[in-house]
């Protein structure tokens, strides 16, 4: 697989992943969104099929890691060369942020008029909705959007939760849905690797909100604290970490237990 | 592939996709409709599966394209002919006024039933519902069941949201679901292709309502202007041409992005 | 295929259709059931979900036509004898029959605690739920569960509707979802077909709640009429013919249409 | 088959099955879940995509079986050698307590805020949700997320539901999930056997919350007795048998059943 190949199959790939998926969030949360209040079953499977739709376009091209947890798995497997690894990544967070900026040209008449509601900027973090987050003076109101966040504010129980949950998308993956030479994810694995993450969401994602993939929520905050939004309240760096060491401890730990137990 | 093959599978499968996609909006919308109020969920799904049934009878006889935007697409990607592309439009359109025809036909109690209930069309494009416009003046109560129409009117923005939700879809299709004779979209293909849709409405959908198809929009429009439904208001013509030249834009797009990145 | 293949398959595979189609709806509708008002979502899924395992199970047996409206569109094209018709035809009629009282079996406790209640039985087809009827002194309180009723009740549009479902439905089959010797119905038609379900009922189902099949609706109110219900009310018998005459005048306009199109 | 894959596959997988599984019951019942109250439909997906996760990741290893009913079925058909049966249903055994500990890990602080929350703690078995059970003085307001219970408690009437929704089950296995070797299943058979649990659950899960596996309900129900978790109440021991002998009783009756009428 060539270096031109990886860095379009992930960027275009993780920026189409990104806009549907924090697009599904924009179109529940904000006002004057047809899909407003359409609840966590849509959530769910919109994130499923977010990761399809990048799998299915990008699979072919670069094998649609889309995350670095699976690129880390697929290393520690011996799937991917290590020497690649650092151009996933990076293609990756670019494609994430990429497409973090998408929803916000999707939605750009919904966010301002959410944002310019009195009833939403005047309380930050407590409008309704799937994406409420406890930690109100952290938390922006639209932020939930772009970033995950807990529900009970707690870094090793935090940690915990996206570590279990990488494990569970990684080592799904390893054994079954990407082909021993790690390069090329089939349109059937494509569909089945989705619905497993529609099952790891609705099942796993109760806590924090499942990111499960590092550039998922590190790409749209870094948008979110770039983005001229009015009242967009802080990006709760503090928290910004646990989504990013936790998927990456579950990656490791899923390649170790395929070595050790499936290999 | 024979003129008489884009004929009859592109009219008869895109027939049965705006039969079952405009189906599922009457069936939420209308009163006396045993779905009435089932909620987005149902009408991403309804649509998706609607793009499943017909690409599903029509994938092995005309390709399935169903969609101006595919076409376009296609032909610039090389895989359909540019002498088959008029046969290819024309085809859809007709299917498309069809299918909206037979929506009539299917849900033609519940029509008069809706529109002549004194709550109804007393308040023109103010009843609840998923599908209503904000643009009470220019939008009958029933037009959402027919057309697309914003939840903020903004040329510039509906037309963007169109273009970006097309390219993704179109890229999709030329990546994958269409092997590289562009005739002959497989079944797992067409699954794949239904759920990509499925995703694109619940996240994409929210500002315009994802026409993503010149045809899914101007077709059924056509219908409703015509149709002796009682009160059933104007046809918003004003917004007709966004879901045209929108996902004509992102076909184009989508078209180029391939050529450029993915040949 | 042999007698005894067709007698098997068609009769345990509309069993376990019955089963699981009718089973959604007592889900949905009893007291003390833990799907009670699960919503329409859930009808249309579990129904879809009922025709996959009814095909999966015996989709290698008998082809799993599951429904008089498939062997008849299937006889038409030529890929079913019609000297095997009556045998299709008196297998899935049965096998209706035992998947309504294996509904009966599983829902004893709850159709009696329902049935029971002042508030159902003394307010004949008012309750709540998706399966009223507006018929309120033809159709009894549960009667929902086992057949079809129409939300308006008008025999040549009722008619009508469930022609142009089940044309949707036989086409699609006809087309794609059985082989060329219309015995076998592959894993991936089974899903596909499966899926085609759902969307109908999401998208036309409005109306009439959507037999399509003769057998799915005269089995289980043959069942109804005998069963020792208390206060079960009337079976309804004067809408008995439409959800028979509907689907075979579909299936029989199904296979013309394919012979005349597609072949 | 190996001794050492059928152990690995089957307590991984079973593992992974218990912790999406309950982990979704988790999710919609407790407090500060961001999926709370997410309704049967959520449920019932994800407990299918808990399937298609476990036999996704464990079907080339041992064949997923993950559900001693399977076991069985599979060993009077001939699939399995009866001297590898204890191995499979202490492997299952092993996996089901370890997901449930794993859900406990997953929503610590959940379970914690729940279950000291006055409003639960103070009214055992009075919570709202899907998992109410009415016996009140024998079930905890936790013990719905571990095990199933019923909703009218009659022993004949909830063992006779778990052997009919079983045999669905199984039946459907035997004759299409697993291949005639009885080790390996396909992707597309994880996928479409996913999509039969589903199915069940939304047509046969309403009485009793269909375990239709004994180490579904068994495993976590022991978790639940040892784990540490304040104001938990009981276990409810007197309904334990039922979701071990219906099941069985079940994949048995489908073995039987299989070499009848299909083999």
């Amino acid at each position: 697989m060539s270096s031109s190949d990886i860095f379009i199959g992930e960027t275009i790939g993780t920026a189409v992943l990104i806009l549907l998926g924090a697009g599904v969030c924009a179109a529940v949360t904000l006002k004057r969104s047809k899909a407003r209040d359409a609840g966590w079953l849509a959530i769910t499977f919109g994130w499923g099929f977010a990761v399809l739709t990048g799998a299915y376009l990008a699979g072919g091209v670069s094998g649609a890691h889309l995350n670095p947890a699976v690129t880390l798995g697929l290393a520690i497997k011996g799937g991917t060369a290590w020497g690649d690894v650092p151009l996933y990544l990076g293609s990756q967070l670019l494609g994430a942020m990429i497409g973090a900026v998408l929803v916000y040209a999707v939605y750009y008449g919904q966010f301002h008029a959410h944002l310019t509601d009195p009833e939403i900027f005047g309380t930050k973090g407590t409008e309704e909705g799937m994406v409420d987050q406890t930690a109100a003076p952290k938390a922006g109101p639209v932020l939930g959007i772009f970033s995950t966040g807990p529900e009970i504010r707690n870094a090793v129980q935090n940690v915990l939760t996206e570590v279990i949950a990488t494990v569970v998308l990684v080592l799904a993956i390893l054994t079954q849905g990407l082909n021993n030479e790690g390069n090329g994810l089939g349109t059937l694995g494509a569909l089945v690797t989705a619905l497993v993450v529609v099952g790891i969401g609705l099942s796993l994602g109760g806590p924090t909100g499942y990111a499960i993939n590092p550039v998922r929520d590190l790409g749209p905050r870094i948008v979110h604290a770039v983005l001229p939004l009015p009242n967009k309240g802080g990006s709760d760096w503090g928290y910004a970490w646990v989504p990013i060491v936790g998927p990456l401890i579950g990656g490791a730990l899923a390649g170790g237990l395929y070595n050790l137990a499936f290999a």
